[in-house]
């Protein structure tokens, strides 16, 4: 029964698109919901007599929470606090699915398709599905360097996939041609994944409505030589502080764009409504809700979280749909990025003037997004060792990158105290160099 | 640097228990905790000036929550607020560890190690975690027989573990061999996992006392021939209803009493503090927690933790606080076992008339403990189908378990609908019955 099961899934995403299936790994290949609990749960929702959840309720579908914990929701309305203690559904509570697909798709034509989003814990989890259904032993994943380290466990040390990689910045400028070089050397016809994660971590970098054109170019063309499926990490969407920038994830440009080429969007509340305590992340395809193919793609992602974790966090839903049923939701998510923008600005104008006076020292990557700026070092510095003086001798903590690069993440620094972080950052830079020539 | 670290790690783990060494899965070996961000983010804490962390900060540790998510913990002190919003550690809240280990080690000897214990989300993703470095390709798991569905998802489909069986009911009764019966096939020498789990799920049982000496026997008698690690998965710890029934977790039974028999304990907030929606589990090894083979343990735990989810959810572990910081906890738990306790004696009352009436149609298994109790149906009829003909006809919900078992979670019926709802199985049972016959 699962063995059909199975058959029929994979014949459905193979139907609506032969890469996509090319592309799935083994595991991907083999998940499916079973006809277990959570199925027939499903099934007997509404029944009068119904024995099916082992979740301990007052037997008319509200929970026993115990009263300090209650006491700390005092601020929901007595069905949310309900649904906050119990469980959730495998694929996320409806309520926020639909209205996480509104929020997505806010000035995005009615006619891309999109799936319901699948609710997972956090973005990492969306991005461990989407690796544990298209990785796999041998698989290529393409990430611009440098890159979030975490990529690597995720895909690499879990699936075994390779990752191949090319400079994301080329002469201080994003280089738009970075996945086509990163896969120069595969055979033409062997399936691939790429990454793409607009604005960057650890960059703090989008492209530019000219660069956006050129990069989507490029992945077209890739299109043309393998089954490519994109990752469109959308984790910092919606910060971005320049007039050249649009905030349309990639996702809504590759959708559709070729038929070898299929972006799979995973975006999260933690960034993006600011709740990073809450773990609440979203994959979304490029296909219809009702499709087949949607439909197989969803079942092998409830296998995939149902075998890993149960279900998401029911509490966190709850947390995340206070916001999004708030009229003024926009206004409020864009007074964070205000405060963001205003850090960036004198982010910047540290950095420039570093660039001016100490251009052999460090060199700050093109930035204007997201969370972060990166700043390359002089050959001669190694930056987990500028990191760890810094950390020593100047109260200042900062991460590295790589043997190169260090991040400063101006998310979590007052605005009033970027420029002096910059000129630690400096101090300890020229330090660590004349030990070095020394 | 990373092959060095996963080699002392792996040495430590050897050195300390050569069987547990044995046991590790490939995944389990490479596995290593990185000199990443949440590494680098740790070593800066407390620093004046900190770009770690990737988080939307003031700037001075405290969040930016939007206002409706804000006042829906308004319950919660400003301080437990600000890290409900925040990222966790990746091992989880350290007062939330130490305070988890005092609960598990109530009325436990101070003596009997155990590290502190790792946060998961949710007790899944502990088997989860626990099948990545015990599982892997063609590893001998033992699940007593009817099991729980979801581990042959998180056991066998992802991780290609091989589940072995053998009945837990015996002539009505628990059968104490269950495990050393399932690997009476397995070469000697051959490291084994196995899953160990009262209160269980489905079957509502927990060990006797005379029971449980034997179950430890045939346990130890098993690690004379092979490198066994035990899984306590003790979702159902403390729901007890009979005098003959202690409460303690089998792991503190097993810890030290085999040198080649590892006990690791898997339990959570889930169902002992009545969070579902939450999703907050814990890892404990039986070790000190200062030493080698605890850290080593740890850092692969929290590899697996960072590359599948980034971290456990803070805003859980914030609520989860709230209980067990209160001086009641106790009590209040108590309250929720006492009932489930009258809804189990309503039921076994119910069940016990049935077994009279009706023996030739269905037969409870012997239950004591937990959510569930478990009906063994006739040769003739199909659970599966008992439970539709229950659904379509009956307006009753319960799970069908392999084709001869039905599982009713008593723990979320009302105590007075019981007797109907048993009243309503042994009729569908019936017309099925006849149905067959016809």
């Amino acid at each position: 029964m699962m063995t059909d099961q199975i058959d029929t899934e994979n014949r459905a995403i193979g139907a609506a698109s032969p890469a996509l299936f090319a592309t799935l790994a083994p595991l991907g290949r083999r998940v499916s919901f079973p006809p277990d609990i959570p199925f027939q749960a499903a099934a007997a929702r509404g029944k009068t007599y119904n024995g099916t959840i082992g979740q301990i309720t007052d037997g008319a579908g509200s929970p026993l929470p115990l009263e300090p914990m209650a006491a700390a929701v005092a601020g929901l309305e007595p069905r949310d606090s309900d649904r906050f203690f119990l469980y959730s559904p495998v694929d996320g509570l409806p309520e926020l699915r639909q209205r996480w697909r509104e929020w997505q798709r806010r000035s995005v034509s009615p006619e891309a398709p999109s799936t319901l989003p699948l609710v997972t814990v956090g973005l990492t989890h969306g991005l461990s599905v989407v690796a544990d259904l298209f990785g796999g032993v041998g698989r290529k994943l393409v990430v611009p360097a440098p890159f979030w380290g975490n990529y690597r466990q995720t895909f690499a040390v879990r699936t075994g996939a390779e990752i191949l990689s090319a400079p994301a910045y080329l002469d201080g400028r994003y280089n738009c041609r970075v996945i086509p070089e990163a896969l120069a050397g595969v055979a033409p016809g062997e399936p691939a994944v790429a990454i793409v994660n607009l604005p960057s971590n650890p960059g703090g970098y989008a492209v530019t409505d000219s660069e956006r054109a050129e990069l989507i170019a490029g992945l077209l063309e890739e299109a043309d030589r393998r089954p490519l499926v994109v990752i469109c990490d959308d984790a910092y969407a919606g910060l971005v502080y320049e007039p050249d920038v649009s905030v349309r994830s990639l996702f809504w440009d590759l959708s559709g764009a070729h038929e070898q080429l299929v972006p799979i969007k995973v975006d999260g509340a933690t960034k993006e409504l600011s709740f990073f305590g809450g773990r609440v992340g979203f994959i979304t395809f490029p296909f219809d809700p009702e499709s087949d193919v949607a439909q197989a793609l969803e079942s092998k992602v409830k296998c995939l979280t149902r075998s890993a974790l149960g279900s998401p966090v029911a509490a966190s839903q709850m947390i995340v749909l206070q916001a999004l049923r708030d009229e003024r939701i926009e206004e409020r998510v864009e007074q964070v990025r205000r405060v963001l923008e205003k850090r960036y600005r004198t982010l910047r104008k540290a950095l420039e003037e570093v660039a001016r006076e100490a251009p052999e020292l460090l060199r700050p990557l093109p930035f204007n997004a997201g969370c972060f700026a990166l700043l390359e070092l002089a050959e001669s510095l190694d930056a987990d060792a500028v990191r760890r003086h810094l950390l020593e001798d100047h109260d200042t903590g900062l991460v590295s990158i790589g043997s190169s690069h260090l991040r400063i993440a101006f998310c979590s620094v007052k605005r009033a105290a970027l420029p002096e972080l910059v000129q630690r950052v400096t101090r300890a830079a020229r330090e660590m160099a004349v030990a070095a020539k020394g």
